[in-house]
């Protein structure tokens, strides 16, 4: 559906840019998990705009509240309701847009779908349908880690031409949030922090890639034919806003491989598991985890919402110059962060409840 | 579900390598539809391995057969069987296989999910497990070419290092097919053709990508949120066997441009109808279509069955030295054109119902 | 899922009984749809307790708030989040329930199941829970009868012992509204009321019987397997608390009449559409509407709670007597029935979306 | 969808009467169960007709093949293929109804809905569509039986007005099978055989009342919302051809007792596990079973088909006597016996494996 995303862990989210609230409800969750409203507000934190120079100065409180779900600290199994209230709403500052369909945004296409739009912001294209995923991932990841052991990680990896180097065996938390481009690579941070300040200056935007790793994920999860781990990762990382291509492992470097360059060999590793001296396979083959790291990345085009001049057409049909104003990031690689991390810890959250419900007779 | 794909259009799929038969169910199929086995046939034949020299040498027939839903040549609007027998198995050239996990395959994966594996053959994760989707998706075809007027065409886009220049919007299935590896631009085609050839011989295999585009699609397919048609697209596309990556218009080399770059101006266009004067957004915007044409590609890895000797472990978890025999593809890139198709038109058959019981209000 | 229902119209809802809100998110709403927040404040205002002296008196506001999806008076097409606070919570009147399972209720099933239970209220199982789907069907209801012209109608059938005698055809809203019970006939009302009373003053309980009809639904809603009308029908009515019951049309009295007495004869109708001169198919043939009047019947048992002294077990799994308190409904019957209508309301709006995209091809 | 059935556990079912085949795949089930095409067999022979004089003469042979997902006797864990030709079709038998709707059959529906009827017989809508249900259920019954110690097991409880008298918590499949009827009380049996005969030989069909009981299923399956055992029961119990009514536990009996006759008290039992003294709940409380018996009840109501004439109207909307021909049960009773289990089995698979994926935290 639409909004819904997952089988077993599974959320349905709402909310425009400008409507009362966004939030997500959360079903499937396993009972008796410790959770607090801290715990889900650091995400959001980490997703939400002004946090630095490097993002749209608009100040977003969002509060998440727990309406549901929740008893005494401890999720109770049943339906997760979660709400954060829109405030700093300026609906006027929209006003330019109400009839216009501004480049590369979801204007046209949603009044080409629903025969309506609500022109105060994007509606549910705008960024801050996020809300409702980043709140529920941070649910899926404290099971993850609680109860599986996995961690998930990711980080700007590249904006426009600068890439970074990073070791994702090594690369912690810490050294992301350590730096307002949310790049561990200090030097490759600067460069990119100065190009983001360059193309605001300039009334333009840029793009960039988010990489992102998952650490301990057991061998077995994922399904052989259309939900391979791959596929699904794919389906939740390609819904974000703004994402326009998709890789795990090898990727489309790959291609350029030979098959004998390309295998990962096997040797035996501790207690006789199979481990692989390479990882072009990014952790998964056949659609399954193989119990090494999981390597995904995202590529995201640049903000569409730009500050130069553009024409573009009105909703009867005739020719215009558009000149944006409002209040927007010259650069999402920074908060794009949180949100891959969501819809992988979303994906991942699914598919070892699933693995549960599978692995249910004597090996 | 693991073998279930698709919302209002839903497919089903069975069936291993060597078990007595592959098919699939297919649901949600509108009645009327005149269709016959020789439609469905044709693209199982360009599916089937054994076409042409640059392909495994298995000779299978893959003979279609209806098994209920279609009457007197036309859909019932229940749900449709197809069955196609398995013939050519030889299990016993597998027989190297059955106590070791082959680099990069599904054996080890396979195992550590289900702990049992059916060795001969790949199981559902052998190609082979595709006729189910290229089967069901030749049914899709004939609705969307029939009904809204929509034309799905793939093609190889490259194979290792070798590119091909294919104008988008007028390349036709007939240039596809005059080749054998489905590449287009003849050039690159007798490229490829040698560089295949010469893999093969030295025991190796090579990997590549496939375009596909679909042409005549309306504005308004797609949902705004986690459903949407690059989403779903991906997770069609990256359940092929051998997908490490995919992009939807600009794709990775779009994170290097700039927002001014990269936006697509809209100009009127006839009857009003806003169009845009490039196309980095490869006909999606915001998840939902734009009625521009649609630019797809995939990544697959170069074939990971090679006949050269390989460092591996076995199930007791020693290490062990495989040489794999067998009939295997050097590069599987002409066969995957097919199955690029089946999981794009999949996608946009569902997509279109689904818009058929979104949009039923007077505008 | 456990909190979702539908297909195409798809709703997720929230809430404990004593949580900080209760609610829905709706998916799958058509655009363009006029609807006021007053139109579902309709509704839940039939639902709420506190209406009359024959339901609990506890003082439920019950105030919907649309969080999303609705702009200017009409619905956007995406996601709705309707939001009801939880107001006149008392959670000390539950702490004698903290420890003990009250006999018929879902005390102990839930701590069998997740191993924990908001024990202040009744959590998921409360009849509370009926909120998000009372106001969801508000909206369904609008949808039916703004672009179907189906009116859903229900009522009280019975009370204990006491039936109703009620014109199926020509019963309205008006004459069940006039009723406190619910039941349109008058007589049997006043019984019923004086049952009801009397059952309240020895701390018992009465059950009976809502029936609903669905009248104007044209020919062809509904599948003709899994998914037939009245298997969706059964399984949302049989979703509701205290639920025992489900039948449509001749239901277990049909299996005392013979083939020929029960057969439905059909007769040229008008613009030569088959009519039928009896209606034991209840509007149902094979799971697919035949444009007949719909006719349901849904048994509720008597309410759990009682006051009178009952033999139990607590946590610790010793027998105990309980004495309830708290405040409750003798019988829930008359505020069964716009739950009873909710269900149905939901079932045929996605079947009638669902039909949408089915009926494709030109006939 | 029009075709599947069940979360996890799922199945997607295919055929007409008179097509080629009917089968389905079964999607989600556990790997390593030991599995022969003879376990599936026997319930598909009680389920064909011609097993007795009371049934159709028709001789299906209803062979199963099983197409994959078995390897060496044990399921692989990916989707089952099972297929069941079909032989005994004499289409011309049926010529008399190509333009003739039959009384209370899905012959005008499916015309209304379709646009299109495969007149060879009933098409989905015939009771030869069971069988990939039940082949199906099979598997889902071996599950339950070897990792969940559940015996499903239902017989005929009444025809027209012939009530039987059995004891649900002792009665056994051989007291059921040894019956043509399949009543296990033999009084009662001999008295349905009777009025069965006299109803074939007087051209007229009768109908009556299966009831189903689950043994050993444990405390915890089922949902507390939408998805109900007793929910997710009566859709799968009123999606079986002919059904027209369901109840568990005390049903609409239970609507005449009070609260205080019809609450079943809690006593402590083995281990400290509360039992209860009475079962009018039916072995669910609030949609989650409670450990103890689950008591279903299913209403069929007389076979439409009969040899008397009949008033109905053709496709040209003209009034046509209908005097039909062709081999017909004129009581489905003894055979839906195993369709009844095969919901039931399915449906307790099914949340059976939910809730595998639910408790998964230490408690």
């Amino acid at each position: 559906m639409a909004s819904q995303f997952g089988t077993l862990f599974r959320i349905a989210t709402f909310g425009e840019s400008h409507g009362g609230a966004v939030g997500v409800v959360v079903d499937g969750c396993p009972p008796r998990l410790a959770i607090s409203r801290d715990e889900i507000q650091f995400d959001l934190d980490r997703r939400r705009p002004g946090q630095s120079r490097l993002t749209t100065p608009r100040q977003e409180d969002d509060q998440v509240e727990i309406l549901s779900g929740v008893f005494e600290g401890r999720t109770l199994g049943t339906s997760i309701g979660l709400v954060v209230r829109n405030k700093d709403a300026r609906p006027s500052s929209y006003e330019d847009f109400k009839d216009v369909f501004r480049p590369s945004h979801a204007d046209y296409t949603t009044e080409a779908k629903y025969g309506i739009r609500n022109w105060q912001g994007g509606g549910r294209a705008s960024a801050r349908e996020t809300i409702g995923r980043v709140a529920a991932a941070a649910i899926a990841r404290k099971i993850l880690k609680e109860a599986a052991g996995i961690e998930v990680l990711g980080w700007v990896q590249s904006v426009h031409d600068i890439e970074a180097d990073v070791d994702r065996d090594r690369v912690t938390l810490e050294q992301v949030e350590a730096q307002d481009t949310r790049c561990p690579d200090a030097a490759a941070a600067t460069a990119m922090e100065e190009a983001i300040d360059a193309a605001r200056e300039r009334g333009d935007s840029l793009g960039g890639t988010v990489e992102c790793v998952a650490r301990g994920v057991p061998a077995g999860l994922g399904e052989p034919v259309f939900e391979k781990l791959e596929a699904d990762f794919a389906q939740g990382l390609m819904s974000l806003p703004a994402a326009k291509g998709f890789e795990v492992g090898s990727g489309f470097a790959g291609t350029r491989m030979t098959g004998l360059e390309h295998n990962d060999p096997f040797v035996p590793g501790e207690g006789g598991r199979p481990r692989t001296t390479s990882n072009y396979s990014g952790g998964i083959q056949g659609g399954i985890s193989n119990g090494e790291r999981i390597d995904l990345r995202v590529a995201f085009k640049p903000t569409a919402t730009i500050r130069s001049a553009q024409n573009t057409v009105n909703r009867a049909g005739e020719a215009v110059v558009l000149e944006a104003r409002g209040r927007h990031d010259p650069c999402v690689l920074p908060r794009a962060v949180p949100m891959v991390e969501a819809m992988v810890c979303l994906t991942l959250c699914d598919h070892w409840l699933r693995q549960r419900a599978v692995d249910v007779l004597p090996r």
